[in-house]
């Protein structure tokens, strides 16, 4: 029984070739390194049927991890998160066929887990003792936990401005955290330096190769949850773009094996970004290859607030091959949006996913959603990491008082 | 195909048998009502393995509650909850075989929400239009989100110091909140004027009888997840204590129908309190029925402040019955664990389940749990719902600075 089918690494950009037994970070050209498995031999002896029996969590699909030995698994049960319809809010914006993929029922709360958890077990796998990584928030919270659990040392920088439950989650860790008077693209400049002196371990996203690994098993849940089959349309928002690329990788790498058939037509990827950093956006809407450093950016969306994304490339590759597209949407309507689905679902997303609800009412508006189209929409973490996005006046009675009507 | 096997209602105390065909609150006599099912037709018509290919989900057991219609099913996707080995916690107390339950993992953060689907679900299929309730907070979260789901109006009445997001989360779903300056006891008696008054439902806990069935199915996942077997012992933070008595209804009917064997022993139960609110622990070491309202409670375990239980009756029997016992715990205990937690296992639990956990070594300290025994341990929500149990002093560093070591 073969755990992992795991190959080796190689270079989007350069197609250099690396040995996935060792420590690798970035290729030597600067392009993040991908994950390759033996597809061939995995179809002849995986069957999709195989995975059905397994526990309901992202390690159910482990040939397709990286992970070598199920010994290695540093797990707190996360993914096979729910994919719910939401039809009221569907009929609301004209897409009969709405789902929520809800990645707030995850450990720390944001779909962060996923990446960590698989990052952190190749990690201890490969014997990584200590790392550092920058963050917007959710990231960090999520890789302190999971390195924690796995006995690794991490440090974590964040802007002041992220998310403050996620300041607790990596204290009470243990991490060592450290806050930056600046954005996510100057904690990466600190992170870069303190690699380069002490020699640690970076953690920084797509500078090491695995934890895209983990958040490709959103696509795999998807298809599986599908009944093996896609919708039309995925949108996700998208600041480092990891997930998108992720979900894009897999879904190829199922029509390799044979789990979804090979010439279906792949969901249409969408990256939503905010009006107020959308660097993918107007790369998309140039039609160039790779995007320019957003200048000023600020948004309440704190977890897309991504200016330059090392796997820009990547992502626009993405939303090329499967017709996709990318889109802004303004802090305003992610607010309005928020309220409205937890009104007409009870789902109390994050604003990142609110940005995607909005996304999906206006590409519905505008006709690039047609009618009848199954739309999945990703809420990438908890409403409850970000107290400040509801306020509630709140009427306060003594024990003797009644309620009135 | 019979969805669900409900018969009818029950008074554990009067034994008087009610129409559940109806909206039904208490008993004539004041006791809460019980749900009973026709288990012998279920034994005969549904076998466990049956479940195992349905959706990771508490609507797997569907059989064995109350909602006659798929179609008055409100789900986020909650349950199947994880159950997560913590070796390294146990070993720090000598409990080899440690297990957490991490009802974090579900939608609202917190256990509330088994309570809620069903609850809303079977209100939905009586045709509830409207309710009122007390919470401490994380039960009204869930069940004005649910309610909103459902279409129902909801009137929500929490203690000021109750956890400030869970105020958000009613406030988004469009829920009527409103805050007393007291006890969840206080809130509990404004809640039943305004029913009064106003003839609306009354969703305080077990003035409805249904959302017991919903808690009861982290027992029946308990059972499941120990490939139909069951652990020695089980530990769950008790303020109703609605999950406890829940848990212990599921596992007796799962012996009626087979799923575990009729003969095997059921987990000693453990009512964890905190030593600021104690009344069953004070009502089990005096070896009473029932216990006595606790005057001038507080504890920074919110969630289990609650002086008077209408259950407690229940939650005694539970503990008689499966030689069980109950513990209370120091807030300084509990917050030590919480760290204890986070530091060794990576996971962030709320000041409930730390509680817990300190019950846990505490028990296995003085012998009452002894080598070798397979303990399960209820995290009842998410750490991130409590920010104020963790202070995080972090340095500010400005864009151009370094780390130090």
């Amino acid at each position: 029984m073969t755990y992992s089918y795991l190959s080796h690494l190689h270079c989007p950009k350069c197609h250099t070739k690396y040995d996935a037994s060792q420590i690798q970070q970035l290729c030597v050209c600067g392009s993040p390194l991908l994950v390759d498995y033996d597809l061939e031999r995995l179809a002849q002896e995986v069957k999709r049927e195989d995975v059905a029996a397994r526990r309901p969590d992202l390690w159910r699909y482990h040939e397709l991890l990286p992970v070598q030995s199920e010994a290695n698994v540093v797990s707190l049960g996360e993914g096979m998160t729910p994919l719910i319809p939401v039809p009221t809010l569907g009929a609301d914006m004209g897409i009969e066929n709405l789902y929520m993929k809800d990645e707030g029922i995850i450990p720390t709360g944001s779909f962060k887990a996923r990446g960590a958890a698989v990052g952190v077990s190749r990690a201890k796998e490969l014997g990584v003792e200590e790392f550092a990584m920058p963050t917007n928030g959710n990231a960090g919270a999520a890789w302190a936990l999971y390195a924690a659990r796995a006995g690794i040392r991490s440090t974590i920088v964040m802007p002041v401005d992220a998310p403050k439950i996620t300041r607790n989650e990596c204290a009470v860790s243990g991490a060592n955290l450290v806050l930056v008077d600046g954005l996510i693209s100057d904690a990466g400049k600190i992170v870069a330096r303190a690699v380069q002196e002490f020699g640690l371990f970076d953690g920084s996203t797509l500078k090491e190769p695995y934890r895209i690994e983990g958040k490709k098993t959103m696509g795999i849940e998807i298809a599986e949850q599908f009944g093996w089959d896609v919708p039309d349309v995925i949108l996700y928002p998208t600041g480092g773009g990891v997930g998108l690329i992720g979900i894009h990788k897999a879904l190829k790498e199922l029509q390799t094996i044979g789990w979804i058939p090979a010439d279906c037509k792949l969901p249409r990827l969408v990256a939503v970004q905010s009006e107020g950093c959308a660097p993918i956006v107007k790369a998309w809407e140039e039609k160039r290859k790779d995007s320019e450093f957003f200048e000023n950016s600020e948004t309440i969306a704190f977890g897309i607030n991504v200016p330059k994304a090392l796997g820009d490339f990547l992502v626009l590759e993405a939303l090329y091959e499967t017709e996709g597209c990318a889109i802004a949407i303004s802090d305003e309507e992610l607010l309005r949006e928020q309220a409205t689905t937890a009104r007409l679902e009870g789902a109390f997303v994050c604003p990142e996913g609110a940005a995607v609800f909005a996304a999906a009412r206006t590409l519905r508006a505008s006709g690039w959603i047609a009618e009848g189209e199954r739309v999945v929409v990703l809420n990438t973490g908890a409403g409850i990491k970000y107290p400040d996005t509801v306020s509630a006046e709140v009427p306060v009675l003594q024990p003797e008082d009644s309620l009135t009507r």
